[in-house]
């Protein structure tokens, strides 16, 4: 493999031309789509209409002639092919946390027959913010709900028993990359009277997700990641319509009231994934989310998958050979189904070698402990890339050329 | 007084440069800032740099050098003198829907020691989504909440009694613009045992507040409104020192966590406000808020106040003596003190006379029962355009140009 072998897959590539389509600064290989996706070109267009016109001269009418009430649904229908779901059960609104709040809480309400079920299963390695949410909804019900943490995925069968309402997998380990089998976990949780809550984070428009064909119940994710809506762009929430009847979760704002302008004191929930909304939507930031969705509309996941598989199987071989003798670890799946669409490597100094990449302009990103985390975007990553990151990195290290006393930040 | 006295208190008027740093569009009268406050000038430029600059060039790094991740504390303490709080008290976040249920679940975790105390007492008449996150939240909790629904300000009293954990209000109401006696009624529910939680939609930046010297105890408010941050832009909680240590609340997520970098699997609240936050908000329609704040820092509330009242009291003379005869009823109170920055008056067409009004460019809105409203915002509305709106009005009523089968949409 040679820097014009990578040269030459980037010509064969059908997803090339979509590059062209996202705005990247010169000189940067930017490797951290998993964490903030890059900017599509059209979004600045899009969020200027949005202020100079849509609010700046239709004013409180664009409630009603831009569609802006409709956009949590609108944006949802849009998104639901990319993750297995049908129209009318995602709306894009509010933040992955308080989705998953939303989730779980539908989750429990759906076991609550099921007194002895008290028990939410998830890993320790999960996100914290979906552990938080899950220790702050079970520490407010009076009814006794713990959290309980599996420590390795081989576990998760045996925590799942007739003591658990939930089980709560994020599909793709944000620092491993570890992609979670969703139909065979679904399967295991139905069997044993459990429901899933599944979120998608690192999975939506990283991975093919079959919602429905896998059998989950409920799942929530994130539009700033993959799909590249923007900095803390709002999330997703799907509540299929086999649960969408009895999905009663307390965050009842009268977004999803049945007759919201009716100005009732009672709260009514509408018919439908409406449910799920709760409060007025920051507009500017929900509109960009079609932007992204605009890119993914002009391919599919099956195309993003495969090339996902080949960027990220390039770069593992490419370190495991070119950077060969310096203590890089991988923690992600070799196995490729068990691979979501990001590489992770330990180093004893990864904050400062990552540190020193970055300088180079090679953006990965750090997790605890020692986890130097690459993720491959299909849509504006190329091969080329994959060799010109590998060529930095082997640089750094045979030069020991990063400063073990660099500083941590804050990165999201 | 004539049209040319209102030019007379324009030309006085020591706000109207102000004007001049909102984009309007030309032929409108523009009287729903109540709903959707125009668009400062600089929110464009504004959104365009968070877009292309700290999004498109600098990407992942600007959670750290733009600042994104303080984003919500540093425009809290800024919007915190507004309302009468100190800095490190406000964070600005979420929507107000999101907002009001974790000050609340925080002004129920104040009363737990008081099991006796089981009902959150609010109006009838108050905004409906506060009412559905108070129900949606009694609702969750086993032990037995509930929502005591007032019908009259004068029956509030008799409503707080020893049952009582909180008392909610807005402090302003959304259709007749009357406003609450903060002090009395906080001193009121303190003697009685109750804490109390204010909504400040129709207040923050429409009038003055003073929460901390009127004895709140919790606050949220909205920042599209008076404040004009922009479509369904973040609201804001407000949690006063004294309260901090003991605030918990169960949407805790990740950016609420003391080392939320940690990565660390039990939840831990952070010190201070930041335990009033959630997850990762939505940067471009943030950002904006602080547009409409910078338009604040440049006067003070006392002379908004005063414009507000000059506004305010010239509508209503001017109504009723130039629409005498015509079937208009003031349901905002006469008395300053007691008044809001909106004023209200039905008809019995009032939903095709709203639209009448807003097809001849004055823009107000309309509100079940047959309520008109009309918002004053003093930073951008002048004497003339009060003047202008009710020349209008009485051309409409005189010649009955309405049309009584005139469809509803929606409007927030």
């Amino acid at each position: 493999m040679t820097r014009d072998d990578c040269l030459a897959r980037d010509a064969a590539d059908p997803l090339a031309p979509l590059r062209g389509q996202f705005d990247l600064p010169p000189g940067v290989i930017y490797l951290d789509g998993n964490s903030l996706g890059a900017r599509p070109r059209a979004a600045l267009a899009r969020a200027q209409n949005v202020i100079a016109r849509e609010w700046g001269i239709d004013l409180i009418k664009s409630w009603n002639t831009a569609g802006w009430f409709e956009l949590p649904r609108r944006l949802g229908d849009r998104l639901a092919p990319l993750i297995g779901a049908a129209a009318g059960e995602v709306v894009v609104t509010d933040s992955t946390s308080v989705n998953l709040f939303k989730a779980l809480a539908g989750a429990l309400h759906v076991q609550a027959a099921h007194a002895e079920r008290k028990v939410i299963v998830t890993e320790r390695s999960n996100f914290p913010t979906d552990i938080y949410m899950a220790q702050g909804l079970s520490g407010w019900l009076e009814r006794g709900y713990q959290v309980r943490l599996v420590d390795r995925v081989e576990d998760i069968a045996d925590a799942v028993g007739p003591d658990t309402a939930v089980l709560m997998l994020t599909h793709v380990n944000y620092r491993t990359g570890y992609q979670h089998d969703m139909a065979a976990l679904s399967a295991l949780a139905r069997e044993r009277g459990a429901v899933t809550v599944w979120d998608l984070a690192h999975s939506a428009g990283a991975v093919p997700v079959a919602l429905a064909r896998d059998g989950a119940d409920f799942a929530v994710g994130c539009t700033y990641k993959y799909l590249n809506g923007g900095p803390g762009a709002p999330a997703f929430i799907w509540v299929p319509r086999r649960h969408q009847a009895q999905f009663v979760q307390p965050l009842s704002g009268w977004w999803g009231h049945a007759a919201p302008f009716d100005m009732a004191p009672h709260f009514a929930p509408c018919d439908g994934i409406g449910r799920a909304l709760c409060g007025t939507q920051p507009i500017v930031s929900l509109a960009m989310v079609e932007c992204g969705l605009d890119v993914f509309a002009q391919t599919d996941m099956a195309a993003i998958r495969a090339k996902s598989l080949a960027l990220t199987s390039l770069f593992i071989d490419l370190v495991e050979t070119r950077c060969a003798g310096h203590p890089l670890e991988l923690v992600t799946p070799r196995e490729p189904a068990r691979r979501g669409s990001q590489v992770s490597f330990t180093h004893p100094h990864g904050f400062a070698v990552m540190q020193a990449l970055i300088g180079r302009g090679v953006i990965g990103d750090y997790r605890e402990p020692a986890i130097m985390r690459f993720g491959f975007t299909p849509l504006y990553t190329s091969f080329a890339d994959v060799w010109d990151a590998v060529a930095i990195l082997k640089d750094i290290l045979d030069r020991e050329d990063y400063d073990v006393a660099a500083r941590r930040g804050v990165v999201t």
